[in-house]
């Protein structure tokens, strides 16, 4: 039994974990880096490395890539022949230019599948990996059983954007929660504790949120807002003393100003009784004022 | 046998539950509240109403209170005689709030306990409700079978201040997380992604955060931030590219901007192939540069 041919294009560190898992896997692998003194690392594991983005695509129907950006992306497969090959892009970017290269790829001859990656390099390969995929389901479904080498595999549809669509929301949330954890250990710091001391509890209330969260979206998706157990002026009252007590800790944080007039917006409007999931209807309202001013 | 009084001054949302919760556990309990209609619908439920609070005081050695901030403890406390009490304040607040009250509870002759709730009023006395304590052990001793009528009792030490020193910090994260949320649900509805669609893997992602910022919390406090796997300048890149695809869905977001800034000072101060919790470093500088300017 031959395993398939497999080419991954761009040996950050992505890249590399993505080249080593499909060798572990016992796929003949041809690599190509846009600096060579990485492709000549992965070549010691047994890697083929190809010297130009024309040779490394014409080695294997499948071709993985995987650059800095969008623009990265566009270079490297300028005015390379891809006709017949299953593209499989992983590069993180916007929807639209998900969509501009699955075009590309079209008008080229090639079949296009996006990606999005939640794993570090580390976890590549490893049950804590998972990528979730939009674009042609022609690729997703002949290449599944390689692509589930990777990570846990999620198919989100037949628009190219929509994996990018979904992991720019899905960012949105990790930076949201990111920010929040580094204000709270600087909080928690000003007032003399500890930030391992702090982790268990504050992770343990996050995890707590996850059903009032998903509520949320229920009422966000339904646009009624009407029975929320946690309503606009409770969360109102309840930003402003944070405020209050950041500020005299000398932590004060602009994501939690934002998120405050956001609020404030609503109860102005009249919702004050209202669900916090209204919240997000503010987005929109301080994007336009923007946009206007 | 008889069951302890409790008294219950402040019958909002939460106050109610706690009265609730007492008269179910079998105590007899008096409660007061400054608009006198709340005090009779729970006077039906079998509780004393108390005309004044040194009435309410008089009735119970343990005195809950749960008001709606600082300045309305203290209104509430004002004059009033309580030698001997177990007070027990569960009123929101700064860390130095707390430990104001709990030295004018000295001076007067009584015992202080701060608590801090992790609960909506629905799941006072379930599993779902924690509260964290701090102040006199003796009076968490003494009481803490009744407390642990209202939900899960945490004791973080004898400094009144630190329960609300714990809750600022754990507001701060449960805000990034909230503010997170709704931006990322405000995205997913620019890009034709329902709030329910996106919330299953959003949640998912986001528990598997959890380790990487136990991980953030031990850098943190050693102060060593060489080793991170996630690097300053990865999410630097991963940040401007979100802040650009976010601007494109109409749907900017202030908390976004900010984090991005503070990981850029940490960048440009030479720190990019350090890890990101570095940029809790980032917090006390903006800090100091708003009050100096």
């Amino acid at each position: 039994m031959t395993s398939e041919a497999i080419t991954v294009l761009g040996l950050g560190n992505l890249g590399r974990a993505l080249a080593e898992t499909f060798l572990r896997g016992g796929h003949p692998t041809t690599v190509w880096n846009r600096s060579a003194a990485k492709v000549f690392d992965l070549a010691t594991s047994g890697a083929t490395a190809a010297s130009t983005v024309a040779e490394a695509v014409e080695a294997s129907e499948l071709v993985i890539l995987v650059v800095l950006d969008h623009q990265a992306a566009q270079q490297v497969l300028s005015g390379v022949d891809v006709r017949g090959r299953a593209l499989v892009n992983l590069t993180s970017g916007t929807p639209d230019e998900a969509r501009e290269l699955a075009r590309w790829a079209e008008d080229n001859g090639a079949e296009y599948l996006h990606g999005a990656v939640y794993a570090v390099p580390q976890t590549i390969g490893t049950a804590e990996s998972s990528i979730n995929y939009s674009g042609s389901s022609a690729v997703h479904e002949r290449w599944q059983k390689q692509l589930a080498l990777l990570g846990k595999v999620t198919f989100l549809g037949e628009d190219a954007g929509r994996a990018s669509g979904f992991d720019v929301a899905i960012l949105s949330g990790m930076y949201g929660l990111i920010g929040g954890f580094l204000h709270a250990a600087a909080v928690a710091r000003a007032g003399g504790i500890s930030a391992t001391e702090l982790t268990p509890l504050l992770l343990s209330w996050l995890t707590d949120m996850h059903p009032a969260l998903s509520t949320f979206a229920e009422e966000i998706d339904s646009g009624s807002y009407a029975a929320g157990e946690s309503s606009l002026a409770m969360n109102q009252a309840g930003l402003a003393m944070l405020q209050r007590a950041v500020e005299v800790q000398g932590v004060p944080f602009a994501g939690l100003d934002s998120l405050k007039a956001m609020v404030d917006l609503q109860v102005d409007q009249g919702h004050g009784e209202e669900s916090l999931a209204r919240t997000v209807e503010s987005f929109s309202a301080v994007a336009s004022q923007r946009f206007a001013g």
